[in-house]
């Protein structure tokens, strides 16, 4: 069948808070630097407090790639809750206007998501957020027209942690099993491989996960292994098609016996890894879906991630589509 | 008397929504370059599903200079009125996360006042400013005992459009007649001045006005002269000590026969002008306020001014300190 949408992604609909601080800070806070940490109402605020003047934007793993698909031109939409408040108006806006096919879902009782990102100078974030409207996403919100009109349904792993949303990821996968609908994964983070770990493997082993992304920390923490090299002989075996990043060492992509590597040029000034991976994503499944080689769809990826860690927030500044005819792709 | 402040700043409280266009969108628009427009919800409305996605940051010109002055050290207050919603919690996180000593006044009614501030490739901003809480702002709201506190009060010429504040600052001006404590006005931008030049005359002419803080285009438009050179005449016969911004040209002090002329080291790659005039307000109060000589305090306010021009938003991004202390100065 023609469909509709290229890419749908599934994910928490989050307004980012993003702040700089010193490494001192972390420690000072305990917090794990890089990962996500979900914070209630009065974490948040305290933690709020103790931070500098903000920069909001709008983000939410799934989201961002959404947008940076839809700045590559392509045609994406997006699923996620939100409530109507000034953060939710914040987060159509930007949906709307980087050109993704979105119907807001608006939900009662709590406010749009929010995640107080701190920035340390090495541009790696460390992620606190207070899950509101996001977390009412569940099976109820699913339209199956909608996900069969997509050639591909995109999911951040941090869905696995809300029972609800890992509901409607299922309902998705029964949905959309024997269609042309692929199903794709981003693992999210290494905390999220080490909860959700046996549910990842079962889904990539069965053949529900047609198409995986992760990190390098996140791919040896998904296959208990301690080097890259063992991760990938251990993913080879699944044949899934994945797609691994490795910050400045560029990315790989892997199905079965095929491994490609990218590189990715120096950047001599890292701002913020905010929507890095997001967005390699969005290069990525944009390049597969043009008729982009395997390679070449990674290196698509990798230019498109490299121009967002130059400044703060996920969304491209400049015109990602010129930034990769430079690189000499599309 | 000794005072608890050297600076507290009164003005709209606003958050600024930051989005990059071209040229073409504002004539497009119908916009007028440079200025401040007041628009309503609908138009407000309007306009924003028409821009790309945005940045958020708390603005409001009298508040980015007590923030400024705030990121010096400085012991700064400020008054203005917000709501009760997420962009007012924005708004009191960034004042006392700026190190401005800042009580919150809550008005009930409308949201907190928004911007969106159409950032073009040269820098230049043109606000479209959706006034909500902040116009609530009256003599109500204004602590006698605050304002004789501070050493100098400060006030963007933009409250004189709203009745109430400009009985607020009517008030404020009788209370500190023959006190200590200083008046100083920043007059907003040219079309503020058109608007209300006879008010603003007889203010510096009658020795309420002992501050005033203006660009080239203001001065010029205050005095109805067509040069530079011919403002700076008519200024010099009102002796009110004067600060007056030239852009790449620097800035000029003055007040009676004495003229200070500061320059400004060339910036490459100027980003976005929001806040520039307003840290250029913090800069040069400080030094005043710290003992430094006329000449290096409009250096001072010169050198703040061209850190926030080289990225988005109103607020310095590294610390200010060391980047005067670069300078020579502080």
């Amino acid at each position: 069948m023609s469909h509709k949408y290229d890419l749908l992604t599934v994910g928490n609909a989050i307004i980012d808070i993003l702040v700089t601080v010193e490494e001192d800070f972390l420690v000072e806070q305990k917090l794990d630097k890089s990962a996500m940490k979900l914070v209630d109402a009065d974490e948040s605020n305290a933690l709020y407090s103790k931070v500098g003047a903000a920069t909001e934007r709008s983000g939410g793993s799934a989201a961002n790639t959404a947008v940076g698909y839809g700045y590559f031109g392509g045609k994406a939409s997006y699923i996620g809750t939100i409530a109507k408040d000034q953060f939710g108006t914040i987060f159509n806006h930007d949906m709307d206007a980087s050109g993704v096919d979105y119907t807001p879902i608006y939900v009662e009782g709590k406010p749009t998501s929010q995640s107080i990102i701190l920035v340390t100078p090495d541009g790696e974030r460390t992620m606190n957020t207070y899950l509101g409207a996001s977390t009412d996403l569940g099976p109820e919100h699913i339209d199956d027209e909608l996900i069969l009109s997509a050639k591909t349904v995109y999911f951040e792993g941090y869905l696995w942690y809300q029972p609800p949303a890992k509901a409607a990821f299922d309902h998705i996968a029964k949905l959309t099993k024997g269609t042309d609908t692929k199903i794709s994964v981003s693992l999210a983070d290494q905390f999220c491989v080490d909860n959700f770990r046996d549910s990842f493997k079962s889904l990539i082993d069965d053949g529900t996960i047609e198409i995986l992304f992760a990190n390098e920390d996140e791919i040896k923490a998904l296959y208990q292994v301690d080097t890259f090299e063992a991760a990938l002989v251990e993913n080879a075996k699944t044949g899934v098609l994945s797609f691994i990043t490795r910050g400045a060492n560029g990315a790989v992509a892997q199905q079965g016996d095929v491994t490609e590597y990218a590189s990715v040029d120096p950047v001599f000034d890292i701002v913020d890894l905010t929507g890095a991976g997001d967005i390699f994503a969005s290069g990525a499944l944009y390049g597969l879906e043009h008729g982009m080689s395997l390679a070449d769809s990674t290196k698509l990826g990798c230019v498109a991630a490299r121009e967002v860690i130059q400044h703060m927030g996920p969304h491209p500044t400049v015109d990602i589509i010129s930034v990769a005819k430079k690189a000499g792709l599309l």
